[in-house]
């Protein structure tokens, strides 16, 4: 029967989708202490209480030193508009490029942590290295969640968050996928009532289709030639894209903050 | 600026996506004994070489207690069909219910493991338990990955797999999500040049877009009122989910191994 529905590939790493992160580091020591970014697919959460998650990376590399020289990093999730950085840092060492200006991306200081976070990620985590196991080709950097951090723009007003609009990226057997716009289900979802269902996986996406479709049908109709004090109306109301350039602008002015690790 | 950019939300395990699995296991102890299936998102590879990766469950699980007995384990992929099977497995105690018997789905033997594994799975690893690390709410089971299994019909003719086609799940803070159906990128896509990147990222989904239109094209023509030898002809050529229906029944009819860890 076996040989019939499965075929055996041999021993693989082939678990899949996994998280496409990533981890920025700084070392402590000459050569090492330079803002740094590694994309690690190699992640995950390893325990809930207290929040535990852990990074695997080859000994080999750039960010191995630094993590090992400053015991610290942020995991950053990365989302469809970094889909390309987060290959290029894959690709590319720390050792020979600054992957921040390389890209054109910024470090976010986070005040007396002592590794950088990208200012561009739609949220990261600040984790503190607790134990280093070696495995092989790979150490594994178990840490413990000291913070996270989220974009401002991706709360709503009553504090909860846009998951829709994180648009996460996810890492399957060599290739980036993004994620649908409408998730299949929520947690608990397979014992939920109709109602339930309807609240949580059906209405806040109709409306969100609503909303989209009325701003391209509202896009449409304000075409030049349209009275002045309709369109001066419209410049003040929604721009698209307006916030995340407006969050952009910020990073980039931003001055750079002192070191702590120094 | 720190308050402006970003929001702080505590410790938390805000690591996503993640991948959204069933870990299949059983017991070796009376009362431990039964096929059972777990989800499991804190899951992830540590190690290339040799390969390993690790799943972090519960002490109080009826899992925990039959994977600490076996020492083996399945890790099954879940794709969209099994994706409210695998929201399920996370909700219902397999101390409580036979969870393939209320789902209808069903157990695969592989012969001499000690595991299950999910026969409706698109593929699955097989893993041998090496150090089980206790780190509070979880314990984390470290194990090699001994052999990996995909089902028959997701490979080419020429050995190749049908990444698309394996239409997998993934789990982001409280939701499952499909993936989009068309990769954004592969490893290394960022320096690629064009001609690549056509190939591998335009050119197969523009294929597969033309091959699903032209299908449709002909499901319409094929009304009744044609001609007989015509509609003969169709029936010999494509039914859409056949293949899958066949393997669904080739499991179903399976006579069940004799059990080899009992």
């Amino acid at each position: 029967m076996s040989d019939q529905a499965f075929r055996a590939i041999g021993a693989t790493t082939f678990l899949s989708p996994l998280p496409a992160v990533l981890v920025s580091c700084r070392g402590t020591e000459p050569g090492f202490d330079r803002d740094n970014m590694i994309t690690i697919g190699w992640t995950g959460v390893i325990n809930s209480d207290p929040p535990m998650v852990y990074v695997s990376i080859r000994k080999e590399r750039h960010s191995h030193a630094q993590v090992s020289q400053s015991g610290v990093f942020c995991i950053n999730l990365t989302d469809e508009t970094l889909c390309r950085a987060t290959d290029y840092c894959g690709v590319k060492s720390g050792r020979d490029v600054d992957k921040f200006a390389e890209l054109g991306l910024h470090a976010f200081e986070v005040e007396g942590f002592g590794a950088p976070a990208l200012a561009e990620a739609p949220l990261f985590l600040c984790c503190r290295v607790e134990r280093v196991i070696e495995l092989g080709s790979h150490d594994m950097f178990m840490a413990k969640v000291e913070q996270v951090y989220v974009r401002d723009s991706l709360f709503r007003e009553d504090g909860s968050l846009k998951m829709a609009d994180f648009e996460l990226v996810c890492y399957a057997h060599g290739e980036y996928f993004a994620l649908k716009d409408r998730p299949m289900g929520f947690f608990g979802y397979s014992l939920a009532n109709e109602d339930v269902i309807r609240r949580r996986l059906v209405e806040p996406y109709e409306k969100k289709k609503d909303k989209k479709e009325k701003k391209e049908k509202k896009a449409k109709s304000d075409k030049p030639g349209k009275k002045e004090q309709h369109k001066d109306k419209k410049e003040k109301k929604a721009k698209p894209g307006k916030k995340k350039h407006a969050f952009r602008m910020r990073m980039q002015d931003a001055p750079v903050k002192p070191r702590t690790n120094a």
